[in-house]
């Protein structure tokens, strides 16, 4: 097993600060310190007191000093900071992003990280609809799938990822950026557009707000919770998996529509809905 | 404030068992009794058994008997028990069902229920996805609206309907059952077809279900929940509320793909999140 080395995570938000707290708390082989870089103001600081890090890296060349790079900003900044730094890492370095789609940062690493650094994408599939260092779940990554998709024929790449990723406790999934992309349109990105979506629809209905507000319940409370995501992360994340998005949606569209015209025949979509519970019950792996 | 006296509960499920389980708990004055009456062997056993009431109700010519009588069945039995039960109704008696939609049992006791029972429509915004006596979560009515949809003019009905939500320690909204019908089908109704749609989504897209449920995570669960729901009920209130519902699928559709088109133009997807978040707040009456 490699030695870990310096850490250096870029982005003191959610995941930044998770991936802080759960390194320093498992402290694996060889670790010898863990950084945090943020531009916003004390939000460094703040993961470092939540103990997510020992050290406040100010600035990025600071970053390419580390033995392990982890970027946990926004899909497009992650991009920015790719063509900006890729260039100069360490030969030996090892760098994992967490960005939400996978394609666009795959592009990136290729164009402008040096083959000599062993550079793999990754997403943790897990986190709450809150940012910042405080939202950060200690212990949420624990059994969680973290996505590990290659870029490039570099096993070492992969063997670190899924070490670190292992390093902590969650579930390394080795898969290719396009398919992650099209399976996490469908199974996340386009869920933020759904929950807006239904805001938006039951505002623009034309009945006062008051009555609407005195009649929602538990179900559109939870429905809805990832509309209160930040408008910022989500915009960047699905700016970098449009089309997928988009094609998501439409195909939505259809089922939605399909159900929606049953209505009127229960006969028809008594045993539908009966056979997508069980079916879901499958997927999600739990009976609720 | 008028005395409950003998109540009888149709339909031992979880509305009905959460009701009665609430009525023996808070014994508003002059409730002489609690009975529940379910077609299913053994559920109102069940739920007396739970502390839902004190008697099993062995046939409906029984419940005709009752001071307060409560229908907590799928909509389309409603209508049914309304047609033939709701003429033999007792004068001066009371009648409060608790479907999740409301024109078609203002419709059903209009044809069949004398002038002289005082009946209104009820329906609880609480409850969750699962059914049967098992599932009433004591307390949960506590705090929750409690729509109430008059039917004809009957103040005292109204009174009565109001006194008794409060009885349940829930917070009455008086709306017609149009107006209830409308919003409901885009807060709670829509919902249930969204999630089940969700489920096909990701099922139908041709990507291995294994991998897929790897790459599930907590969002996809929480947005799937309502496709869990017990099918012939779901089925039974989006049959009975079906062109209200398929209007909202309409409707949200054209948010949707508002929404999605803007995903390759996050300076303007950004602004327009965060302001759905916001207005979002102010709806569901709490940050997250």
């Amino acid at each position: 097993m490699r030695e870990m080395g310096a850490v250096a995570i870029v982005g003191a938000g959610q995941i930044g600060t998770l991936i802080g707290l759960t390194l320093v708390e498992g402290d694996p082989p060889g670790l010898t310190g863990v950084g945090l870089l943020d531009d916003r103001e004390g939000r460094a600081l703040a993961a470092v007191r939540r103990g997510a890090g020992n050290e406040v890296i100010a600035d990025s060349r600071q970053v390419l000093e580390a033995d392990t790079v982890v970027l946990a900003i926004p899909v497009g900044e992650i991009v920015g900071w790719l063509h900006t730094w890729g260039p100069l890492l360490r030969p030996q370095s090892f760098l994992m992003d967490t960005g939400s789609s996978k394609s666009v940062v795959a592009s990136a690493i290729c164009e402008s990280v040096p083959t000599a650094v062993h550079a793999i994408g990754g997403h943790p599939i897990c986190g709450n609809q809150r940012s910042g260092p405080e939202a950060a779940e200690a212990g949420s990554l624990s059994g969680s799938s973290f996505a590990i998709t290659p870029v490039r024929a570099d096993p070492t790449a992969e063997l670190w990822g899924v070490e670190l990723v292992e390093a902590l406790r969650a579930v390394p999934i080795v898969v290719d950026p396009a398919t992650h992309d099209r399976v996490l349109a469908r199974t996340s990105h386009l869920l933020h557009l759904v929950s807006s979506a239904l805001v938006e629809l039951v505002l623009d209905q034309g009945i006062a707000p008051d009555l609407c507000r005195q009649l929602v319940g538990p179900a559109f409370r939870g429905m809805t919770r990832l509309a209160a995501s930040d408008s910022e992360m989500v915009s960047s994340f699905l700016a970098s998996n449009s089309a997928q998005t988009i094609a998501a949606a439409n195909e939505f569209n259809i089922h939605l529509h399909h159900l929606a015209a049953l209505t009127s025949e229960p006969e028809q979509l008594v045993p539908l809905l009966s056979d997508l519970a069980k079916r879901r019950a499958e997927l999600v792996g739990q009976p609720r």
